[in-house]
Order: structure tokens, then C-alpha cells, then sequence
């Protein structure tokens, strides 16, 4: 396929895009859905981008969020003032490279842009359905999904992908379609709204029941209809879709008009006029029971509830997972994000996490996808991140062929600080280990997905504790035992998550630090500030108290020219008889300000 | 005065109390107020507990939140079935002790408890005020309250206290009323209202005013009234004063019933009984114009656009602050009340802070009063803390005198990581020095509290940014520098702050260390496993490459006993000529994954 020559960065690389529909093949009886209902004819409105190969294997398809439609990518007419709603992740060169791929997306069923939903027409009546309308779940969103892709001839999806509402799609595609799915994209989302994002949904929801206009639901035709109570809700949403900060930076408290003295007047701060805009403009493009019924779906959706526990849930998943957390999204919060990841490790899935610093909050996702989309075509199979990994220096390989040498041959790893993946790439090469990475750097999470490994956007120092116990052949800590906070539980932890270890760190005992320390009185910090040094004596002192066994271990002359004559040491660990277990949770301890 | 035996912590100290009401004398032109309206009669509902002192010193005034009122502790009937809002806080042997302190509350200007507020009289028109009462704001609510206390007699407070709104009256006071304020307490509050914050509640008040029932305000005698707005305003101000972990603990996402399988119907989470519930209390109790009224004086309140900076808006104040922030508060972040303590620290006033690991949310000042009502406690003038704090062990006392000597006569000193507050102590006797203690820990801060010193409850490794430049004469760093994550950005920092700096350290290049690691290849690490260690090479050659001129250096033998032989050197510093400055923040460094 031809790259077109451009990017597409410019935002023109769709063009034209047309919108289709497409009416169910179904049975006599209609859709049964899950609660219970029965819905006669089902239309699916959609759009697709890029070309599907002759193999049918190139499809992406994205799951939309609450209040978006089909319309991803492109303008319908060359004149449309705004592209679709993900046009920029969306087109040739772009994270979800439509030189590439062939993206679909469908408006959900229950919504209002084009699939059957509350407004649309009731066979038996000839009117709209109002509130004739059955309750959808995400599950019948995700089956009318599969429906419509089986009759485009789409057995199976090369990805699925979502963010918020759509996310939860993305679970429902891995749990029930297992064997039609290579990959998921789980972004800011969860396996069920928290307490709190409940319980402003139905606050919200309450609004719009209130609202006289509603009239039960069979406003359709009539004169009034709820617009007070779906803009009103649509305003409390829209505080939950925005970080405190990017109110702040965005608004602040800057008023429109100079006060004039009398009471409370509508429109005195800005941030309240952006808040009506918002709410007015949902009002124009969405009806109030479609509304209704997509939050509805969403406050229900409860893996937990249903299976148990997510490790239960993702029982059945065979797609490889993405989860993307976005730091100052409250909505989903990260912990929910982390939540998912930890379900699929635990239930033995492959996995990899990405917890993007987005200022923006919940909707960072459509806002601010620059990191977004780097992870996305990472992670996506048949193309690679832009400009691609560096070669492993060549200093690296000595101690990195050390720790291979002791690693279990064909084990399951996990790299504690992998850094961009040179070390799981040597890995697989040399002892067909399959291995997942830890790290907190971003774009070494990239670089790991890029060379098709897992990785977990993580800081070790916040302790591993989603990691599930046993889940590894051998876990492996290379450089990184002085940098972290609490050496002690890192190593208990690693003895937990995994049979064996292998840790390797710089000798601080070898005779040139010995020189340093004992004749020129100074600690050797090798550029790291922060440090603490450790000796062949202080491991294994360490691994005394903690009831830890050493194995084996090795000397490598180190790599790295700064560090000149720096001694590497490798140690090989295992549980001992006294094996303290971890009790102290490995975050960080409060520091004790004075010593006794 | 008395004890009466008990501690009063059965919470029924009080005993029944007597609501009281006092009208204001006024000049015959009534109340100007603020915003332009007028007043011409204004009626306060008090109560009080604790008895006046002979001199009238004893006051302490509490200022109420949003929806409270004057009935703070007690009962007003022996059968009552709940005490007033703050009765855990309010009584012998209490946070506030009433057998020390005489306490008064008044219900606020535009109230609905008692005060004159919307739904008051008009005397003119002998109806309710309704759409005719003028707007107020916190300056005028703090005005009555000067009226009010001038016409009890009492000129003066010991003390005025408040959370949230609460917290913003105790912020006027201190500005409006120098001369009569000694102390004010300003716990989980702001100088303004957070975009977010004002956000809800802007949505919030439109729906009472888009009620039907609201009637613009003159809904007064008739059928109908916003009782449907003021519950779901009450509901979305609910959700913003519970920190999401504790609605997961409260009310998850329980049912209540279960599900009939037909549409969204009410009452299905048990978190939407509770707001409903909390919607229907608040409208048996309160008035919606009032919820109106005193939202809009929050709203509006703004110090830094009345004054342009807060250091600006606090350059009058007398008193001594104490500024609460309550760590799971989203409604007033923690970052609100440390921009509080910034900008009266900038002013050059005496404040201290607290910041209490607190689970509920911004109510946890109402709901979760141990560690708080130590706090105060300990920082009111007349009353120490139970237990009391123990007295500096001998052994420390060496270290301590050295640093002693080292401390300008009569300077202003800041003691980073200052436990107890022993050496604070020495720094008064011994130097005459006025200190602050910087601690990490609340213990420690109430105790430096309760011997009258300063104290900032803050983490070192966080930064202290938030203490202005050249704030004190002398920074003190005791024990502290081998266990902050940056050292070189903690002595950069000190600098900034303080014109000197007394840094004392174990010195791990004493001989006793030099053979540990020298012969037995062991870094010594005395306990502290995540210490990095320093001798006194180290700390010059630190010293040198941030531009730090070391001006003195001594060792002192240490102290305790746990260290056999631990030496201790103290060093004075001050900015080189070449002093870096601290363009990088002492925040945390992101770990680099793996060494180079």
C-alpha cells in the first residue's frame, strides 16, 4: 500500500468520507437483548477508512464513546468546518495508519447518529419509540457490533480499540468474542463507573427525568421537550471530562462582563458560559432518551458484579491488551486503568500498560493524543513507531549475556527498569524467555511494545504489588537495586512475583571504591546523587535478613566508559527456608526526619 | 476553672443550650452592605458555651460552613436526638475547651438559621424578602459578626475558626479586623472558590433557578417551591465534599434492590438513596434563596482579585495562623491552603500548617475530628495538648549546642526536619531565635505547636517552594541531608530561603567507617536502609560544585547510643559567588531506569 507521500499530519489525509447504513439480517423474531427486550429491526450506521485487505485481516475498529457517533475521521463535505471526532489519530501516517489498516467504526446501538436508538422509528406504531424503547447493555452494543461486521464479511478484527464508554466495549469484544480479536485497546476506562462517576450520572440523569419536557420519556413530536435537563446534564459531565488544572490554565475565574451590582446574573465567569456552549451544543446534536439509555448501559456495566472477579472476567481473553491510564483523568481514574491490567496479568493474559501524563483529564484521549497515538501504532502489529528503537550499545551486551546466562531457558521474565528492551530482546534471543518489561519512562514502554514485547508503565519505588504473586519464571533487577527506596522489599516482591531473581549491580566494594572511601574519605556515587551504594557484603547481608538465598554469583566488568573499572556484580536469588514475605507494602516509607 | 471531672468526650459535655437572637443597633440608614444594597434591620441568632472571662480574652468565635448554623455543641432539648454540627470539637476537656474558652457562633448574613437572610421580613412590606433581598458577601457576613460581637461586649477574640466557607470568614477576619484577632485557625478553604469548584456550583444554582417552583426568587406562600433544585444542588454539592475512596467504602456500587430488568428505574445504587436523602434533609431545613445567597457570596469571594497577590491580602494581618488542609479534599485541595500559608508567609506572618491524612473528603472536618481537634488544641494560647510533649533527651543536647552556636542571635530560623521541636527550644533559650519547624510528620508538628513555636507540616523532598526567598536568617538541616532524595537541591534550597545554613551529618568518612568498608567491605548504613551517606569529602565536594562557600566546620561526638562512635560534623554555609541557584525543583527525580 502506498504511503500517499504525506503524513496526513496535515488533518486533510481522509478527505471525503461517505456515511453508510446497514440494516440487520435478523431473525423472525428481531435483536433479543440481554435485559430482557426485543428489538424488531436494527440499522447500523457507520463509516470506514482505508482499504481492507484481501485477506480481511486489517481491521481496526473503534468503539466511540457516550455522546460520539460514527464519524471518526474526514469530512463528509470538502466545506465541513470539522473533521471527525478522531481524525487526528485516525488517516494515513497516523497512529492508526489507514495506509495500513482498515479502520470501521458503527454508532452504538441505543445512541441517536444513526443506529436504532430511542428516537428512531417503531415498526409496530410508525412513530418514534420513546419510552417504548427496551434497556440496552454495553453487551448488546458490543453483539449488534459483531452482527454488522459478520455481514460486512469481518470474522475477525486485527484490533479494537476505545477510550472511556468505548473502552468497556473494548472488555466486552475480548470477553465474548475471544477467537475474533488479535488486540485491544482499553483507554481511560474501567470495568465498571466509580462510586463517585455513578453517582454523578445519576444526579445528572435525575435532571433529565425532572426536566417537564421529558414527558416519561415521549417528548418526540411534542412542543416542550427536556433540552433544560440534557444540557444540564451534559454540564455536569462536562466538569468530570476536564482536569482541575486545564480548568484552571483554561478559564481560571476570569469573568466575561464588569460586574453590575445586582444578584446572581447568568454568565458572570467564563467558565460558566463554555459550560452552557457545551450544554447547547449537545442539545443540537443529541436526543435526551439516547442519553438516557447510553448512561443507563454505562452505570450498569459491572465486570465485578457479573464474573466475580476481572481475573474471572478475562478467563476467556485471547487478545493481547493495551491499557492506557491518563494521569489526571478522575473520571476513570489511572487506579481503574491499572485495575484491568492487573485483572488480565492475574488471569495470565499478555498485557501492557501506558499511564499517559495528560494535563487535559478524562478527554485527553480526543484532546491531546500526541503520546496516545505514538503507543497505539507501537502496539498495533504491522507497523512500527516512527524513527524505530536504537541498537543496543555494544558495552551493554557483556553484563547483559552474564544475567541471560542465568535466566531459566524458555521462562516467563519480568525486567524490573527494562529500560528500551535490550535486555528481554537478548532474552528471547538467547534462552526463548518470553518476557514483559517494567518501567516508568514512556518512551521505553514504547520502544518495548515497538519490538512486539509487553510492557508496564510503572514506578518500582510504588511498589509492584499488581503484579500477581508467581506470575514469573525469574525477575530480573539489572542496575537498579541503588535507585530504589526500599532495596529490601524490591527484593521481596521480586521473590513474589517470580521463583527466582537475578540482580545486578555495581560492586561498590570492589578495591578502587575501597581506595576512594578508605584513603580519600570519599563515597563513589558514580553520578547518581540519589544512590545508595551496595557491596558484595551489603547484598548479601541484605539477603540474610530477608531470608533470601544466593544462588550464584558472578563478577562482569562493567560496560559504560563514565564508569571506569566499575565492577558489576549478578546475583541469582531464590526464597529461603526464613523467606520474609512481604508484609511492608515497598511504597515509600515516611522518612524519619532525625535519626534517634 | 473547673474540669468537671470528665473529659467530655461522651459528647455530652455541653449539656442543653439555649439559642439566642440579638438585633443589631444599626443607624437609621440600617446595613450598607458591600455590593450596594441595604439592610434596614438585622437580626443575628447566636449561642454560646464555655463562660466570658473576667477580662473578655477567652473568645474564641467559630465561623459555620455553606449550610450550618449557630448550633455548634449541645442540645437544645435533653431528648434531642443528634448535638449541634461540631459537638465532638466543642466541650470540656475538647479540641475546644470550653472549660478554658468561651465560645460563640453566629448563624451568617443571608442565612436561614435564625439571621437575617432572604426569607427574613421585609420590614417595609411585611413579607418575605425573597427576589428583594440584596446580595451579600463573606466581607459582610464577617461585618454582622463585628456588629454582633462588639454588642456581647467583646472586643477582641482569642480565637476565630472555620472550615470552608467557614475558613474564608476566619480569612476576612484576620484581613478586615487586624487589631481584634489574635488567632485564626482556617481549615480545608481557599482564597477563592477552584474553577472546578465554582463550576459545580454554578450548574448547581441554575437548576434551583431553572425549578419551576423558584419563581425569581418569590416563591414564598405559595404551593410550589424549588424544593426539587435545592435537592439536586444539595446532591452534586454532596458528591464534591466525599472523597471518592470513601464513597467506594461507604456505598460502592451496591444495589438496593434487585434488578426488575425495566429501564433505569430510581433508587437502584444505594449511593442514589443516599443523595436523594441528603437532598430531601437539606430541604426540610433550609431555604433555597438562602443556598442561593450565600453560594453567591463563595463564588464571588476572591482574594487575589481584590488584593492582586494573597501576600498582598495578608499584609495587615496580626494574628497567628494555623491553615488545615485535609488530604482527601477535592472541593478546597490541600494546594489552596498551602497557597494560604505561602502567601502569609510571603507577608511576613507568623503561620503554621497542617495537612491531615484525612479519608472523608472535604466533610472530614465535620466528620473526622481526632487528629484535628489535637491540632488545635495545642495551637489555642491557653490549653496544651494532652500528654504533653517529652523533654529533649541529654544526649542530644551535644549536637544541638554545637548547631547553636552556629545560629545568628536573634535571627529567624527555619529547622528543616525539626521533630519535636527540642532543638526549635534550644535555638529560643540559648539564641533568642524565632523559629519554624519544617516536618513531615503531624506528631511532630502539634508538638512544636503546643511549646508555641511555628511549625509547616511539609516533606522536604516535595520542595519548599513555598517558603519565600529569603525568609530567615538561618536554615538548620540536623541529621537530615543522607536521607532527602536530593541533596544538592535541598542545600540549593536552603540557600534561597535563608541567608545561611547550619547542615550537620553522620560522618560515614570517620575512621570507625573507613575500616567498615575499607576491611569488611560493608557500607555502614546505621539503620537507615535508604540513606545515602556522606563524609565530610563528599559534602565539600557537593558544597563546591553548587557554589556553596562552607564557612565552618566542626565535629562533635554523637549521641545516642545506638551509634558507637557516629561522629557528627556541622557545617555552616553560605552562597559562593558561584552559587547555582535552584533552577531544577528538589521534586523527586524520575529514576533513570538503567545506568549508562
Amino acid at each position: 500500500m502506498d504511503r500517499a507521500g504525506a503524513d496526513g499530519r496535515d488533518g486533510s489525509g481522509i478527505g471525503v468520507v461517505e456515511p453508510r447504513t446497514l440494516t440487520l439480517a435478523l431473525p423472525p423474531e428481531g435483536l433479543a437483548l440481554q435485559r430482557g427486550g426485543r428489538l424488531p429491526r436494527v440499522e447500523v450506521a457507520y463509516e470506514t477508512y482505508g482499504r481492507l485487505s484481501a485477506e480481511k485481516d486489517n481491521t481496526v475498529y473503534i468503539c466511540h464513546a457516550l455522546t460520539g457517533d460514527a464519524h471518526v475521521a474526514g469530512r463528509h463535505a470538502p466545506d465541513d468546518e470539522k473533521p471527525g471526532w478522531w481524525d487526528e489519530m485516525v488517516g494515513p501516517g497516523k497512529g492508526i495508519d489507514t495506509d495500513y489498516y482498515h479502520v470501521v467504526c458503527a454508532n452504538i446501538l441505543g445512541g441517536c447518529g444513526g443506529t436504532t436508538g430511542p428516537s428512531s422509528i417503531h415498526p409496530a406504531t410508525g412513530r418514534p419509540y420513546g419510552s417504548a424503547f427496551p434497556p440496552v447493555t454495553v453487551t448488546d452494543m458490543v453483539r449488534v457490533q459483531k452482527l454488522f461486521l459478520e455481514q460486512l464479511g469481518i470474522a475477525r478484527l486485527a484490533a479494537v480499540i476505545g477510550g472511556s464508554l468505548g473502552g468497556m466495549q473494548v472488555l466486552e469484544w475480548s470477553l465474548r468474542y475471544p477467537d475474533c480479536v488479535d488486540r485491544c485497546i482499553c483507554i481511560a476506562s474501567g470495568a465498571s463507573l466509580s462510586p463517585q462517576a455513578l453517582a454523578f450520572d445519576l444526579v445528572a440523569r435525575d435532571a433529565i427525568m425532572s426536566d417537564p419536557g421529558w414527558a416519561g420519556g415521549d417528548y418526540y413530536g411534542r412542543d416542550r421537550r427536556p433540552d433544560w435537563g440534557l444540557a444540564h446534564a451534559r454540564q455536569i459531565g462536562h466538569i468530570t471530562y476536564l482536569s482541575p488544572e486545564m480548568m484552571q490554565r483554561k478559564f481560571g475565574r476570569r469573568k466575561e462582563t464588569p460586574e453590575t451590582g445586582d444578584g446572581p446574573a447568568p454568565h458572570r465567569f467564563e467558565i460558566e458560559r463554555y459550560l452552557r456552549y457545551q450544554g447547547r451544543k449537545l442539545v443540537e446534536r443529541f436526543d435526551a432518551n439516547a442519553y438516557l439509555a447510553i448512561t443507563d448501559a454505562m452505570d450498569r456495566y459491572d465486570l465485578e458484579e457479573e464474573f466475580g472477579t476481572l481475573e474471572a472476567a478475562f478467563a476467556s481473553v485471547r487478545a493481547r491488551f493495551l491499557v492506557v491510564a491518563l494521569s489526571s483523568d478522575w473520571l476513570f481514574p489511572p487506579g481503574q486503568s491499572m485495575a484491568l491490567a492487573e485483572g488480565l496479568l492475574r488471569a495470565g493474559k499478555r498485557v501492557s500498560c501506558c499511564r499517559l501524563q495528560a494535563p487535559y483529564g478524562h478527554d485527553a484521549f480526543l484532546l491531546d493524543v500526541e503520546h496516545l497515538s505514538d503507543a497505539i501504532r507501537a502496539f498495533l502489529p504491522w507497523v512500527g513507531r516512527r524513527g524505530g528503537g536504537q541498537p543496543p550499545a555494544a558495552s551493554e551486551r557483556t553484563a547483559f549475556e552474564r544475567i541471560a546466562a542465568m535466566v531459566p531457558r524458555g521462562g516467563r521474565v519480568v525486567d524490573l527498569g527494562c529500560g528500551n528492551g535490550d535486555l528481554l530482546a537478548l532474552l528471547a534471543e538467547r534462552r526463548g524467555a518470553t518476557g514483559v518489561g517494567v518501567d516508568i519512562d514512556l518512551d521505553n514502554v514504547i520502544a518495548v511494545l515497538d519490538r512486539g514485547h509487553d510492557a508496564l508503565q510503572g514506578d518500582i519505588d510504588e511498589g509492584l504489588a499488581w503484579l500477581p504473586d508467581g506470575a514469573y519464571d525469574c525477575a530480573v533487577l539489572s542496575e537498579t537495586l541503588p535507585v530504589v527506596r526500599r532495596p529490601d522489599a524490591v527484593l521481596r516482591e521480586m521473590l513474589r512475583i517470580a521463583r527466582e531473581g537475578v540482580v545486578s549491580f555495581v560492586d561498590f566494594g570492589a578495591w578502587s571504591y575501597r581506595v576512594s572511601i578508605g584513603l580519600l574519605g570519599r563515597i563513589p556515587r558514580e553520578g547518581q546523587e540519589t544512590a545508595f551504594p551496595f557491596t558484595r557484603a551489603d547484598f548479601t547481608d541484605l539477603c540474610r535478613r530477608e531470608g533470601i538465598r544466593v544462588l550464584d554469583m558472578v563478577r562482569a566488568a562493567g560496560g559504560g566508559s563514565r564508569r571506569r573499572g566499575a565492577e558489576r556484580l549478578i546475583a541469582r536469588i531464590a526464597r529461603g527456608r526464613d523467606f520474609r514475605g512481604n508484609d511492608a507494602s515497598p511504597r515509600r516509607s515516611r522518612r524519619a526526619p532525625r535519626a534517634p
